[in-house]
Protein backbone atom coordinates (compact mmCIF):
# COMPACT_ATOMS: atom_id res chain seq x y z
CA UNK A 1 0.00 0.00 0.00
CA UNK A 2 1.36 3.58 -0.82
CA UNK A 3 2.54 5.89 1.87
CA UNK A 4 1.26 9.24 2.30
CA UNK A 5 2.94 11.38 4.62
CA UNK A 6 0.75 14.14 5.88
CA UNK A 7 1.89 17.32 8.44
CA UNK A 8 -0.28 18.34 10.94
CA UNK A 9 0.35 21.76 12.36
CA UNK A 10 -1.81 21.47 15.83
CA UNK A 11 -5.46 21.46 16.39
CA UNK A 12 -7.84 24.27 15.02
CA UNK A 13 -7.64 26.55 12.14
CA UNK A 14 -6.45 29.94 14.31
CA UNK A 15 -3.35 28.19 15.99
CA UNK A 16 -3.08 24.99 14.12
CA UNK A 17 -4.14 22.73 11.42
CA UNK A 18 -7.53 23.00 9.90
CA UNK A 19 -9.31 20.53 11.30
CA UNK A 20 -12.10 19.85 8.82
CA UNK A 21 -8.97 20.05 6.23
CA UNK A 22 -7.04 17.40 7.66
CA UNK A 23 -10.08 15.03 8.47
CA UNK A 24 -10.75 15.11 4.68
CA UNK A 25 -7.64 14.40 3.87
CA UNK A 26 -7.01 11.36 5.36
CA UNK A 27 -10.53 10.26 4.45
CA UNK A 28 -9.49 10.94 0.75
CA UNK A 29 -6.33 9.14 0.92
CA UNK A 30 -8.23 5.74 2.63
CA UNK A 31 -10.67 5.96 -0.06
CA UNK A 32 -8.20 6.28 -2.42
CA UNK A 33 -6.55 2.76 -1.36
CA UNK A 34 -3.47 4.69 0.04
CA UNK A 35 -2.13 4.75 3.87
CA UNK A 36 -1.99 8.14 5.32
CA UNK A 37 1.16 8.81 7.65
CA UNK A 38 0.59 11.51 10.07
CA UNK A 39 3.54 13.81 11.42
CA UNK A 40 4.24 16.67 13.43
CA UNK A 41 6.92 19.07 14.83
CA UNK A 42 7.14 18.18 18.54
CA UNK A 43 7.46 22.05 19.12
CA UNK A 44 5.57 24.58 21.00
CA UNK A 45 2.30 26.66 19.17
CA UNK A 46 3.26 30.03 18.43
CA UNK A 47 -0.11 31.07 20.36
CA UNK A 48 -3.29 29.48 21.27
CA UNK A 49 -6.11 31.42 20.19
CA UNK A 50 -9.73 31.25 21.69
CA UNK A 51 -11.48 29.49 18.38
CA UNK A 52 -15.17 30.96 19.80
CA UNK A 53 -14.18 34.82 20.26
CA UNK A 54 -11.05 34.57 18.21
CA UNK A 55 -8.62 36.13 20.61
CA UNK A 56 -5.34 34.98 21.73
CA UNK A 57 -5.79 32.91 24.89
CA UNK A 58 -2.87 34.90 26.76
CA UNK A 59 -0.63 32.42 28.94
CA UNK A 60 -1.69 29.56 27.36
CA UNK A 61 0.57 27.19 25.44
CA UNK A 62 0.24 24.10 23.44
CA UNK A 63 2.62 22.05 21.11
CA UNK A 64 2.03 20.95 18.04
CA UNK A 65 2.43 17.26 18.20
CA UNK A 66 0.24 17.01 21.17
CA UNK A 67 -2.61 18.57 19.20
CA UNK A 68 -2.11 17.65 15.91
CA UNK A 69 -2.93 13.98 18.20
CA UNK A 70 -6.29 14.84 18.86
CA UNK A 71 -7.21 14.80 14.86
CA UNK A 72 -5.14 11.66 13.98
CA UNK A 73 -6.09 9.94 17.09
CA UNK A 74 -3.04 9.36 18.92
CA UNK A 75 -1.16 8.37 15.65
CA UNK A 76 1.03 11.01 14.83
CA UNK A 77 4.44 10.94 15.09
CA UNK A 78 7.34 13.29 15.41
CA UNK A 79 8.47 14.38 12.45
CA UNK A 80 12.08 15.08 12.86
CA UNK A 81 12.63 11.22 13.16
CA UNK A 82 10.10 10.22 10.69
CA UNK A 83 11.30 8.07 8.19
CA UNK A 84 11.07 10.33 5.20
CA UNK A 85 12.71 7.93 2.47
CA UNK A 86 9.67 5.45 2.94
CA UNK A 87 7.20 7.70 1.40
CA UNK A 88 5.39 7.66 -1.47
CA UNK A 89 3.81 11.41 -1.47
CA UNK A 90 3.69 14.25 1.21
CA UNK A 91 0.01 16.70 1.83
CA UNK A 92 0.54 19.48 3.57
CA UNK A 93 -3.52 20.37 4.98
CA UNK A 94 -3.97 24.20 5.83
CA UNK A 95 -4.92 26.27 8.98
CA UNK A 96 -3.03 29.38 10.27
CA UNK A 97 -0.74 26.47 11.90
CA UNK A 98 1.26 26.24 8.64
CA UNK A 99 2.03 29.99 8.88
CA UNK A 100 2.53 30.07 12.32
CA UNK A 101 4.05 27.11 13.73
CA UNK A 102 5.35 25.67 10.42
CA UNK A 103 6.55 28.67 9.23
CA UNK A 104 6.56 32.58 9.84
CA UNK A 105 4.79 33.47 7.04
CA UNK A 106 1.20 34.86 8.75
CA UNK A 107 3.99 37.46 10.28
CA UNK A 108 6.98 37.85 7.72
CA UNK A 109 5.37 37.37 4.55
CA UNK A 110 7.86 36.55 1.57
CA UNK A 111 10.75 36.71 4.21
CA UNK A 112 8.92 33.77 6.23
CA UNK A 113 11.49 31.13 7.75
CA UNK A 114 10.26 27.58 7.07
CA UNK A 115 10.73 25.07 10.28
CA UNK A 116 13.69 22.96 9.43
CA UNK A 117 12.17 19.52 9.54
CA UNK A 118 9.18 20.58 7.88
CA UNK A 119 11.60 22.38 4.65
CA UNK A 120 13.79 19.25 4.70
CA UNK A 121 10.74 16.59 4.22
CA UNK A 122 9.32 19.09 1.37
CA UNK A 123 12.57 19.34 -0.20
CA UNK A 124 13.55 15.28 -0.10
CA UNK A 125 9.89 14.63 -1.54
CA UNK A 126 10.38 17.04 -4.34
CA UNK A 127 13.90 15.70 -5.10
CA UNK A 128 12.72 12.25 -5.06
CA UNK A 129 9.86 12.85 -7.40
CA UNK A 130 7.30 12.09 -5.32
CA UNK A 131 4.23 14.11 -5.14
CA UNK A 132 3.37 17.25 -3.11
CA UNK A 133 -0.04 18.36 -2.01
CA UNK A 134 -0.70 21.46 -0.69
CA UNK A 135 -4.29 22.53 0.78
CA UNK A 136 -5.58 26.16 1.57
CA UNK A 137 -2.88 28.29 2.79
CA UNK A 138 0.08 25.66 2.56
CA UNK A 139 1.47 26.75 -0.87
CA UNK A 140 3.52 29.19 0.94
CA UNK A 141 5.54 26.61 2.25
CA UNK A 142 5.76 25.05 -1.21
CA UNK A 143 6.70 28.34 -2.72
CA UNK A 144 9.61 29.35 0.29
CA UNK A 145 10.82 25.99 0.24
CA UNK A 146 11.23 25.61 -3.43
CA UNK A 147 10.99 29.22 -5.09
CA UNK A 148 10.71 29.01 -8.53
CA UNK A 149 11.04 25.08 -9.08
CA UNK A 150 7.10 25.05 -7.62
CA UNK A 151 5.98 26.24 -10.34
CA UNK A 152 2.39 27.05 -10.44
CA UNK A 153 0.29 27.16 -7.54
CA UNK A 154 -3.00 28.27 -6.06
CA UNK A 155 -4.68 29.62 -2.29
CA UNK A 156 -7.66 30.43 -4.19
CA UNK A 157 -8.25 33.94 -5.85
CA UNK A 158 -7.03 36.14 -2.70
CA UNK A 159 -5.00 38.71 -4.32
CA UNK A 160 -2.29 40.40 -1.86
CA UNK A 161 -1.30 36.48 -0.65
CA UNK A 162 -1.05 35.66 -4.67
CA UNK A 163 1.34 38.44 -4.90
CA UNK A 164 3.12 37.65 -1.96
CA UNK A 165 3.94 33.59 -2.85
CA UNK A 166 4.94 35.09 -5.99
CA UNK A 167 7.55 37.42 -4.12
CA UNK A 168 8.62 33.93 -3.06
CA UNK A 169 8.98 32.64 -7.09
CA UNK A 170 6.23 30.58 -7.17
CA UNK A 171 3.46 31.34 -10.16
CA UNK A 172 0.41 31.55 -8.57
CA UNK A 173 -3.01 30.29 -10.49
CA UNK A 174 -6.64 31.71 -9.21
CA UNK A 175 -9.07 28.45 -9.10
CA UNK A 176 -12.28 27.77 -7.68
CA UNK A 177 -12.52 25.72 -4.43
CA UNK A 178 -13.55 22.58 -6.07
CA UNK A 179 -10.80 22.55 -8.32
CA UNK A 180 -6.36 21.84 -8.09
CA UNK A 181 -3.86 23.79 -9.85
CA UNK A 182 -0.97 21.02 -11.18
CA UNK A 183 2.42 22.20 -11.45
CA UNK A 184 3.97 22.28 -15.10
CA UNK A 185 6.49 20.28 -13.51
CA UNK A 186 4.12 17.99 -12.52
CA UNK A 187 4.68 16.88 -9.07
CA UNK A 188 3.12 19.96 -6.91
CA UNK A 189 -0.50 19.82 -6.82
CA UNK A 190 -2.53 22.65 -4.84
CA UNK A 191 -6.53 23.36 -3.92
CA UNK A 192 -7.70 26.14 -2.21
CA UNK A 193 -10.01 25.09 0.31
CA UNK A 194 -10.53 26.86 2.95
CA UNK A 195 -9.09 29.87 1.56
CA UNK A 196 -12.37 30.24 -0.04
CA UNK A 197 -14.77 27.88 1.56
CA UNK A 198 -17.68 28.58 1.34
CA UNK A 199 -18.39 25.18 2.94
CA UNK A 200 -17.43 21.97 3.93
CA UNK A 201 -18.53 20.00 1.00
CA UNK A 202 -16.33 22.34 -1.43
CA UNK A 203 -13.42 21.98 -0.10
CA UNK A 204 -14.03 18.16 0.49
CA UNK A 205 -14.50 18.39 -3.47
CA UNK A 206 -11.01 20.21 -4.00
CA UNK A 207 -9.25 17.84 -1.21
CA UNK A 208 -10.46 14.44 -3.15
CA UNK A 209 -9.43 15.74 -6.15
CA UNK A 210 -6.18 16.36 -5.42
CA UNK A 211 -5.82 13.32 -3.49
CA UNK A 212 -6.80 11.55 -6.74
CA UNK A 213 -4.58 13.46 -8.71
CA UNK A 214 -1.64 12.48 -6.48
CA UNK A 215 -2.55 8.77 -6.41
CA UNK A 216 -2.88 8.65 -10.19
CA UNK A 217 0.74 9.62 -9.93
CA UNK A 218 1.97 6.80 -8.11
CA UNK B 1 -33.45 24.11 4.20
CA UNK B 2 -33.66 21.29 6.99
CA UNK B 3 -31.77 22.32 9.97
CA UNK B 4 -29.76 19.64 11.86
CA UNK B 5 -28.81 20.24 15.69
CA UNK B 6 -25.26 18.80 16.19
CA UNK B 7 -24.17 18.48 19.85
CA UNK B 8 -20.42 19.07 20.20
CA UNK B 9 -18.44 17.86 23.79
CA UNK B 10 -15.22 19.64 23.09
CA UNK B 11 -12.25 19.09 20.41
CA UNK B 12 -10.39 15.37 20.73
CA UNK B 13 -11.65 11.78 21.23
CA UNK B 14 -10.13 11.13 25.20
CA UNK B 15 -11.64 14.47 26.63
CA UNK B 16 -13.77 15.61 23.65
CA UNK B 17 -15.78 15.34 20.99
CA UNK B 18 -14.48 12.87 18.57
CA UNK B 19 -13.38 15.28 15.63
CA UNK B 20 -13.32 12.91 12.60
CA UNK B 21 -17.46 12.12 13.60
CA UNK B 22 -18.01 15.38 14.23
CA UNK B 23 -16.36 16.42 10.74
CA UNK B 24 -17.52 13.42 8.85
CA UNK B 25 -21.01 14.60 10.53
CA UNK B 26 -20.60 17.74 9.07
CA UNK B 27 -20.04 17.00 5.52
CA UNK B 28 -22.93 14.29 5.41
CA UNK B 29 -25.24 16.70 7.11
CA UNK B 30 -24.33 19.31 3.72
CA UNK B 31 -24.17 16.40 1.30
CA UNK B 32 -27.84 15.24 2.37
CA UNK B 33 -28.85 19.09 1.08
CA UNK B 34 -29.68 20.11 4.63
CA UNK B 35 -27.74 22.65 7.02
CA UNK B 36 -25.64 21.89 10.11
CA UNK B 37 -26.17 24.03 13.59
CA UNK B 38 -23.62 22.96 15.90
CA UNK B 39 -24.02 23.45 19.31
CA UNK B 40 -22.50 23.07 22.79
CA UNK B 41 -22.40 23.30 26.29
CA UNK B 42 -20.68 26.35 27.82
CA UNK B 43 -18.88 24.41 30.68
CA UNK B 44 -15.64 23.35 31.95
CA UNK B 45 -14.20 19.80 30.51
CA UNK B 46 -13.84 16.94 33.14
CA UNK B 47 -10.32 16.87 32.19
CA UNK B 48 -7.79 17.43 29.48
CA UNK B 49 -6.02 13.99 27.81
CA UNK B 50 -2.89 14.30 26.45
CA UNK B 51 -3.73 12.73 23.34
CA UNK B 52 -0.13 11.68 22.20
CA UNK B 53 0.33 9.78 25.64
CA UNK B 54 -3.19 9.42 26.85
CA UNK B 55 -2.59 10.59 30.13
CA UNK B 56 -4.33 13.19 32.18
CA UNK B 57 -2.70 16.51 31.84
CA UNK B 58 -2.83 17.59 35.15
CA UNK B 59 -3.34 21.21 35.65
CA UNK B 60 -4.88 22.07 32.52
CA UNK B 61 -8.46 23.66 31.68
CA UNK B 62 -10.29 23.96 28.65
CA UNK B 63 -13.73 24.91 28.04
CA UNK B 64 -16.31 22.87 26.14
CA UNK B 65 -18.17 25.46 24.13
CA UNK B 66 -15.01 27.31 23.51
CA UNK B 67 -13.08 23.92 22.38
CA UNK B 68 -15.84 22.70 20.38
CA UNK B 69 -15.61 25.82 18.00
CA UNK B 70 -12.28 24.87 16.95
CA UNK B 71 -14.16 21.78 15.37
CA UNK B 72 -16.48 24.47 13.81
CA UNK B 73 -14.31 27.13 12.81
CA UNK B 74 -15.87 29.50 15.17
CA UNK B 75 -19.64 28.22 14.18
CA UNK B 76 -20.90 27.10 17.44
CA UNK B 77 -24.07 28.30 20.04
CA UNK B 78 -24.11 27.96 23.69
CA UNK B 79 -26.62 24.90 23.79
CA UNK B 80 -28.44 26.85 26.58
CA UNK B 81 -29.75 29.34 24.62
CA UNK B 82 -30.01 27.48 21.48
CA UNK B 83 -33.52 27.34 19.58
CA UNK B 84 -34.00 23.46 19.81
CA UNK B 85 -37.42 24.73 18.35
CA UNK B 86 -36.45 25.55 15.44
CA UNK B 87 -34.24 22.20 14.40
CA UNK B 88 -35.65 19.29 11.92
CA UNK B 89 -33.70 16.56 13.86
CA UNK B 90 -30.61 16.71 16.37
CA UNK B 91 -27.47 14.29 16.58
CA UNK B 92 -24.26 13.65 18.68
CA UNK B 93 -21.07 12.45 17.49
CA UNK B 94 -19.18 10.34 19.71
CA UNK B 95 -15.71 10.52 21.95
CA UNK B 96 -15.18 10.54 25.68
CA UNK B 97 -16.42 13.99 25.87
CA UNK B 98 -20.02 12.33 25.58
CA UNK B 99 -19.58 10.76 28.79
CA UNK B 100 -17.74 13.10 30.43
CA UNK B 101 -18.63 16.24 30.04
CA UNK B 102 -22.29 15.73 28.43
CA UNK B 103 -22.89 13.67 31.14
CA UNK B 104 -20.64 11.25 33.91
CA UNK B 105 -21.35 7.98 31.98
CA UNK B 106 -17.70 7.32 31.66
CA UNK B 107 -17.79 7.39 35.58
CA UNK B 108 -20.90 5.80 36.92
CA UNK B 109 -22.27 3.74 33.84
CA UNK B 110 -25.44 3.11 34.22
CA UNK B 111 -26.21 5.53 37.23
CA UNK B 112 -24.86 8.62 35.23
CA UNK B 113 -26.60 12.34 35.49
CA UNK B 114 -26.72 14.02 31.96
CA UNK B 115 -25.95 17.32 31.50
CA UNK B 116 -29.50 19.24 31.82
CA UNK B 117 -29.40 21.10 28.47
CA UNK B 118 -28.33 18.18 26.44
CA UNK B 119 -31.36 16.28 28.61
CA UNK B 120 -33.94 18.97 27.81
CA UNK B 121 -32.69 19.16 23.77
CA UNK B 122 -32.80 15.44 23.16
CA UNK B 123 -36.04 14.91 24.86
CA UNK B 124 -37.50 17.85 23.10
CA UNK B 125 -37.02 16.53 20.01
CA UNK B 126 -38.03 13.08 20.54
CA UNK B 127 -41.43 14.43 22.23
CA UNK B 128 -41.61 16.68 19.17
CA UNK B 129 -41.19 13.65 16.54
CA UNK B 130 -37.60 14.62 14.86
CA UNK B 131 -35.35 12.17 13.97
CA UNK B 132 -32.38 11.70 16.66
CA UNK B 133 -28.72 10.49 15.79
CA UNK B 134 -26.55 8.91 18.17
CA UNK B 135 -22.69 8.21 16.91
CA UNK B 136 -20.37 6.15 19.05
CA UNK B 137 -20.49 6.24 22.41
CA UNK B 138 -23.57 9.07 21.96
CA UNK B 139 -26.08 6.08 22.27
CA UNK B 140 -25.46 5.85 26.48
CA UNK B 141 -27.30 9.41 26.31
CA UNK B 142 -30.70 8.15 24.49
CA UNK B 143 -31.27 5.34 26.89
CA UNK B 144 -30.13 7.29 29.76
CA UNK B 145 -32.95 10.01 28.92
CA UNK B 146 -34.97 8.17 27.24
CA UNK B 147 -34.98 4.92 28.40
CA UNK B 148 -37.31 2.17 27.09
CA UNK B 149 -38.41 4.30 24.68
CA UNK B 150 -34.81 4.64 23.40
CA UNK B 151 -35.62 0.99 21.81
CA UNK B 152 -33.06 -0.85 20.15
CA UNK B 153 -30.06 1.38 19.94
CA UNK B 154 -26.12 -0.18 19.49
CA UNK B 155 -22.50 0.75 20.46
CA UNK B 156 -21.42 -1.87 17.76
CA UNK B 157 -20.43 -4.65 20.21
CA UNK B 158 -18.75 -4.29 23.27
CA UNK B 159 -21.02 -6.45 25.46
CA UNK B 160 -20.31 -4.81 28.50
CA UNK B 161 -21.04 -1.28 27.19
CA UNK B 162 -24.27 -2.89 25.94
CA UNK B 163 -25.37 -4.32 29.15
CA UNK B 164 -24.88 -0.84 30.74
CA UNK B 165 -27.11 0.49 28.27
CA UNK B 166 -29.48 -2.43 28.58
CA UNK B 167 -29.39 -1.77 32.37
CA UNK B 168 -30.53 1.85 31.37
CA UNK B 169 -33.71 0.43 29.67
CA UNK B 170 -32.52 0.50 26.21
CA UNK B 171 -32.20 -2.67 23.96
CA UNK B 172 -28.64 -2.89 22.66
CA UNK B 173 -27.98 -4.74 18.74
CA UNK B 174 -24.67 -5.45 18.08
CA UNK B 175 -24.20 -3.51 14.22
CA UNK B 176 -20.97 -3.18 11.97
CA UNK B 177 -19.40 -0.12 11.98
CA UNK B 178 -20.61 0.32 8.47
CA UNK B 179 -24.66 0.50 9.33
CA UNK B 180 -27.05 1.65 11.83
CA UNK B 181 -29.53 0.43 14.06
CA UNK B 182 -33.27 2.26 13.60
CA UNK B 183 -35.45 2.24 16.51
CA UNK B 184 -39.03 0.26 16.07
CA UNK B 185 -40.35 3.27 17.00
CA UNK B 186 -38.56 5.08 14.24
CA UNK B 187 -36.80 8.35 15.13
CA UNK B 188 -33.69 6.98 17.20
CA UNK B 189 -31.07 5.96 15.03
CA UNK B 190 -26.93 4.87 15.94
CA UNK B 191 -24.07 3.99 14.36
CA UNK B 192 -20.90 2.77 15.96
CA UNK B 193 -18.36 4.48 14.62
CA UNK B 194 -15.19 4.59 16.42
CA UNK B 195 -16.33 2.20 19.21
CA UNK B 196 -16.15 -0.36 16.30
CA UNK B 197 -13.63 1.52 13.83
CA UNK B 198 -11.32 -0.01 11.77
CA UNK B 199 -10.81 3.27 10.10
CA UNK B 200 -11.78 7.13 9.10
CA UNK B 201 -13.20 5.30 5.91
CA UNK B 202 -15.18 2.35 7.69
CA UNK B 203 -16.94 5.44 9.87
CA UNK B 204 -18.03 7.48 7.45
CA UNK B 205 -19.96 4.92 5.73
CA UNK B 206 -21.71 4.57 9.20
CA UNK B 207 -21.86 8.24 9.57
CA UNK B 208 -23.34 8.94 5.75
CA UNK B 209 -25.74 6.30 6.19
CA UNK B 210 -27.23 7.69 9.62
CA UNK B 211 -27.71 11.46 8.10
CA UNK B 212 -29.35 9.67 5.41
CA UNK B 213 -32.04 7.78 7.34
CA UNK B 214 -32.38 11.05 9.07
CA UNK B 215 -32.94 13.33 5.97
CA UNK B 216 -35.17 10.28 5.20
CA UNK B 217 -37.86 11.30 7.65
CA UNK B 218 -37.82 14.60 7.32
Amino acid sequence: MKKIGVILSGCGFLDGAEIQEAVLTLLAIERAGAEAVCMAPDIAQHHVVNHLTGEIAEGETRNVLVESARIARGAVGDLRSASIEDLDALVLPGGYGVAKNLSDFAFRGADCRVNPDVEAAVRACFEGGKPLGFICIAPAIAARVLGQRAGEITIGNDPETARTLEAMGARHIDCPVWNTVVSSQGSVISTPAWMLGPSIGEVARGIDRLIAEITALL
